[in-house]
């Protein structure tokens, strides 16, 4: 039987997961080089970790190229800048790999590179590298950003852990998808769901009038505010697949459950309708400037009111807590139920980055 | 006046040259993030060197996805890894972002992640991050990687600059195009021409039979070879737009003349006579297992020896010397003439990366 790769193997849910774990890992995790691999490619997390660089890749293919709040652009610096920083690293450089259908319109491919240009300003990280491609008409739709970084352990790292271990043992001392606890804070540092909404709404076929915009920002010094709070064992930028997807991970590479409460979780009241008309849940629609923290409970409030006076941190919420009473991950509702919050087959929405 | 984006301007020749700074560098040649840039993005090199870590990136679009010696699983690899090495980095590792149209079969998919894989391991350099997108049919014709990848500084960089440093000061203490004086060899490591024309004879509409083989191989090991003789000054894989670009660029950033011996440049009688059918110049063809490198000319011979010693370097030859008496690239040409060897406008062969 002949089989063929599916949309839903790259949407970032359940299904993206076995397509990597089943057709890819298995290549990649045997050998050695001799080098040093705290964080290997076999633990799916959002970097890696080499000797003592962190290094992250990310292809972007987001459809429209230019939406509310954001374009292309923005988006693959944000992107990368991001999961270099919710690993631990501070980052250091970036490389930008375009490309580029023949016939796109250099007005527009200059729009696109300046907001590369003035996000990387705004994050503070330069772009060092770089690699042009363009295929021929019919080979591409438009134009492809792949944007990778390098970083390095950010010098808070070490008291933020310190800070941790004034309270209980830690597993990694880097903040990784497998570091939660039983009694661990989860902390979200804003309104979810907005960047998937604002590129639905802008898409062709769709066209539902709404006044969301993609919230995608670099958001490295919001977590540098946080690590000098310290007491944050795991980040993780909820991208495709939304919330869900990510405390899923948290969960399962924590091999610990997930209180949720719904009434605490920041969802503005456009993207709340614009979701509830569309039959889609906001808890699975990606975001990207966000980012969803575990924090031991004695350092919780401090961090959230830390982040709050962040600009990008300003919704804050407490969202729920690690729990050794549940498995999985399941969510306290407003009226006075509790469900199962299972990970997305795939994304709602494709191709938001 | 609308204008768009040409084919030619990712060719890797002097279009692509001016597109490049024209559209991309003025972006991102401001600004300072902190961190020390002693190669950066403006000086158009393989790879940028940002504080101690060596790092580039390469999309790759070849067509198509399986030639004669290799397929873009190969060629994503030893492209990045070579690109690491020819500015004195030992590669670490690497990253994978797949960008794959619905529908693509599995099993090319899988034969391409174990032909990553293998040449991985070949180099001792593993894959330690990745990143898988789907789009939807029409979107993309088949199947598209990108690589970056990271390094460190080999750790026989420093003695090979010494040995420099016993004839004549450098500017650079690294492998960069810009190193070039007066009286240096230029040595080549094999054939040239061999994967664009392999390529070429696979392609639908041209089906010359040839028993040309890309000659894609990752370089790491070799150059490490020469290093350990010392007295290279420059390494440059002459891929896109071939030796005739890489010479050039020698030339042009080392302000100095380069003298060619048509008569000592190795081209096999498969690749000579398909050219020569083809109406198309060797010199122009892209390479992806060759490098060019400029030594001092006092440790011309020994880096020759050396170099044909390895498997990859049996065809090794001195093709000429960097020389002052001459502006740009000239070549001397068998039959007793002397002709300039310009930067080709584009490759002749389209998508052979």
């Amino acid at each position: 039987m002949v089989e063929y790769v599916r949309l839903s193997d790259g949407a970032g849910g359940e299904l993206m997961d076995h397509f990597i774990k089943d057709n890819i890992l298995k290549y990649f995790s045997g050998g050695s080089s001799g080098v040093s691999i705290p964080v290997p490619l076999s633990m799916l997390d959002d970097a890696a970790v080499v000797d003592d660089i962190v290094f992250t890749t990310d292809s972007h293919t987001v459809k429209p190229l230019f939406f509310p709040g954001g374009d292309i652009g923005s988006l693959s610096i944000a992107g990368t800048v991001n999961d270099l920083s919710v690993v631990g690293a501070k980052p250091l450089a970036l490389s930008a790999g375009f490309i580029i259908e023949e016939g796109f319109p250099l007005d527009l491919f200059e729009r696109i590179v300046r907001s590369m240009s003035e996000t990387s300003s705004n994050a503070g990280v330069l772009v060092v590298t770089g690699d042009t491609k363009v295929v021929e008409r019919g080979a591409l739709q438009g134009f492809m950003i792949n944007t990778s970084g390098v970083g390095k352990r950010h010098p808070l790292l070490d008291d933020n852990f310190k800070e941790v271990k004034r309270y209980r043992g830690c597993r990694y001392d880097w903040l990784l998808d497998g570091n939660l606890s039983d009694g661990d804070c989860i902390i979200v540092s804003g309104c979810i769901g907005d960047h998937g909404v604002a590129l639905l709404s802008y898409r062709e076929g769709y066209g539902f009038e709404t006044r969301v915009r993609s919230d995608v920002a670099p958001l490295n010094k919001l977590i540098e505010c946080i690590l000098k709070v310290g007491g944050i064992v795991s980040a993780k930028d909820p991208t495709r697949g939304g919330l869900a997807n990510a405390v899923n991970e948290f969960s399962d590479k924590s091999n610990i459950g997930i209180i949720l409460e719904e009434e605490a979780i920041p969802v503005s009241d456009d993207v709340s309708s614009a979701c509830s008309m569309l039959g889609i849940d906001p808890l699975e629609v990606g975001n990207e400037g966000k980012v969803i923290v575990g924090v031991v409970k004695e350092k919780a409030e401090e961090v959230l009111s830390t982040m709050r006076q962040h600009p990008l941190g300003r919704d804050a919420s407490i969202i729920g807590r690690a729990s050794s009473e549940v498995h999985g991950v399941v969510m306290d509702t407003i009226v006075g139920g509790r469900r199962v919050v299972r990970r997305p087959l795939g994304d709602p929405i494709p191709r938001i980055c």
